[in-house]
């Protein structure tokens, strides 16, 4: 698919993960699932600022993995994993230092921004002579248009859909399609974006993909992947966010999914970053996402992926039902209640779509 | 904007423009409308299948430019305007002969390709020997998400939306603003294509904008202009589109417009270049625009344009009442009719809008 396909399967790294100022769960979501998903290993988190506590205690999942100030304290790491997107896209001077410094040391580094490292003069300059590779995983050259022929209509796809960016649709996702594996199914997750790529180590980065392109490279990545039973089609942004939209719908009409999993995150009023904005109702949502998606072939929003973080357990138990009761779908925090719910109706459309 | 900037407004150019083997008026719209509407000279068509005919008898425009088999035969021109997009976007290599005789000539070359010639080596190579410049009009480095700030309300904003890929949008565009102007307002055209930057002499080609900043790119070319009275912007694709919904969304999303013209031709029945898929319905088109568009401000399709080319006069008279009476909208053939049913109903707006 891209370049990351040499990142993860073929070579376990031991990555040390820049997090600088962002160790939380939302800011370095990257880092946190990684660490949850991840083939590689992580060595630690670079954050000069939290230095001395460890993942576990910032991001609820790591264990033991320290915080560290500098490259020098993670001396067994091979690679210098980008974790976080810097505001406007551009590297800031003190994370150059960073990468300069991480090369210098013979490692790798992948990074998932916009701005490609392995078109920056200095950096490149200095991998070359220190012999490490600059991975960028948003680098791609898809450049074929959607030709809807070939599709396999026994491939099941479930896209998962949202309220807004971050808010849990590649952890739906990649739990949905890991419990469909355990009970025996051939399931696969799709990954879409930079951090589910580096956790499956195949995908296409959808958000980096030239506009006109954007249906056919989803549209390829179904292709390549339909010879499985259950494609888990990891979403981005949402249908109507103010900036990502067009990205929502490449994905919604690329991939013609049969069924959606809308996910959300309890408690987040306005779209992420955009504070003035208050975030659409879920069930105008599912109406938007079922009218747009059914202009390609007949879909259904077949469940809801709760994202309770901010709730304590009684909290999350009452949200549950109540948007049970209100959207007469199964709903599930596949975190804290596991995704047996969403899988059992991934199985029932197995069975019964049309 | 971009570079073609450089292209028409400080220079005026003497074009000959390459249609090989499509000068008809869809596949060689890009000739069709610089003939009409740009500011250049266009001393010849080349396309060696139809040399010895007029543009005139090929395009329904144009009186006596001839069309040539070769450049020799069109010594006065000074630039070589690409105005065809071959299939998969390769050029094939009898062009290739073409644009390399082009810049032997020491004529500048004008591309609307997503190939960018000036990123091709032997391209790029030979114009730097003779001299000549390669503008590659999509070209581009738009990377900034939208904002939603700094939005004027007193700018009006028509998009033309359409059915399908190359129904007229940009000529209705094109033809409202200029009628517009001739009454005194203070329109401007806001071109999104290839063809309309070319004419207009800036812009920016949406569809070649990555997909996470093609809303800031259209937001960006929003507050570039707003400071003019009304902004006819440029449509694209489809909302419905298999291929470019994506593009189509972004510019519903990013240019918020308060208005929306519905622009089809009668007559077709299937998504050009995918005949198997017939086209969305202009009356349930209607809705979906003004449901996506509703999501970030109100917005309502305030008229229709029909591309009536295929139609006799006594047809196209039928189908523009039954389509008035179907929309209960006003309804206009820009070319045939003229455009001042729609330049009514935008004046409309402006003293009643919200």
């Amino acid at each position: 698919m891209n370049e990351s396909a040499a990142a993860s399967p073929f070579r376990k790294r031991r990555l040390v993960i820049l997090t600088e100022g962002c160790t939380e769960p939302v800011g370095a979501k990257t880092a946190a699932c990684v660490i949850r998903y991840g083939k590689d290993t992580v060595v630690a988190l670079l954050d000069s600022t939290q230095a001395g506590k460890t993942a576990q205690e910032l991001l609820g999942i790591g264990g033991s993995i320290p915080i560290v100030a500098r490259l020098e304290d993670a001396p067994t790491a091979d690679t210098l994993l980008i974790g976080i997107a810097p505001t406007g896209g551009r590297i800031p001077p003190a994370w150059r230092a960073i990468v300069m410094a991480a090369i210098d040391r013979g490692y790798d580094v992948i990074s998932g921004m916009h701005e490609f490292f392995s078109s920056d003069p200095e950096f490149a300059e200095e991998a070359r002579h220190c012999g490490v590779k600059l991975i960028d995983i948003r680098k791609n050259s898809e450049h074929e248009v959607a030709n809807r022929e070939n599709i396999r209509p026994d491939c099941l796809r479930i896209l998962t859909v949202g309220q807004d960016c971050s808010v849990g649709k590649m952890v739906v996702s990649v739990e949905v399609a890991r419990a469909l594996s355990r009970r025996g199914c051939d399931a696969k997750f799709v990954a879409t974006g930079q951090t589910g790529i580096l956790i499956e180590g195949d995908g296409c980065p959808v958000d980096c993909v030239v506009s006109d392109f954007l249906n056919g490279a989803v549209e390829k990545l179904v292709l390549a992947n339909q010879h499985h039973d259950i494609l888990m089609i990891e979403g981005q942004g949402s249908i109507t966010h103010p900036r990502y939209s067009p990205v929502t719908l490449g994905l919604v009409h690329g991939a013609m999914p049969q069924g959606m999993i809308l996910c959300y995150e309890a408690g987040r009023q306005a779209v992420r970053g955009m504070e003035d904005i208050r975030l659409t109702p879920l069930a105008r949502l599912r109406e938007l996402y079922e009218t747009m998606a059914s202009v390609m072939r007949p879909s259904r929003v077949i469940g809801v992926g709760l994202n309770s973080r901010r709730l304590s357990d009684r909290e999350a138990t009452e949200e549950r039902e109540r948007i049970r009761g209100e959207m007469d779908l199964p709903v599930c925090d596949v975190i804290r209640d596991g995704p047996d719910e969403l899988v059992d109706e991934v199985l029932a459309m197995r069975t019964t779509r049309d």
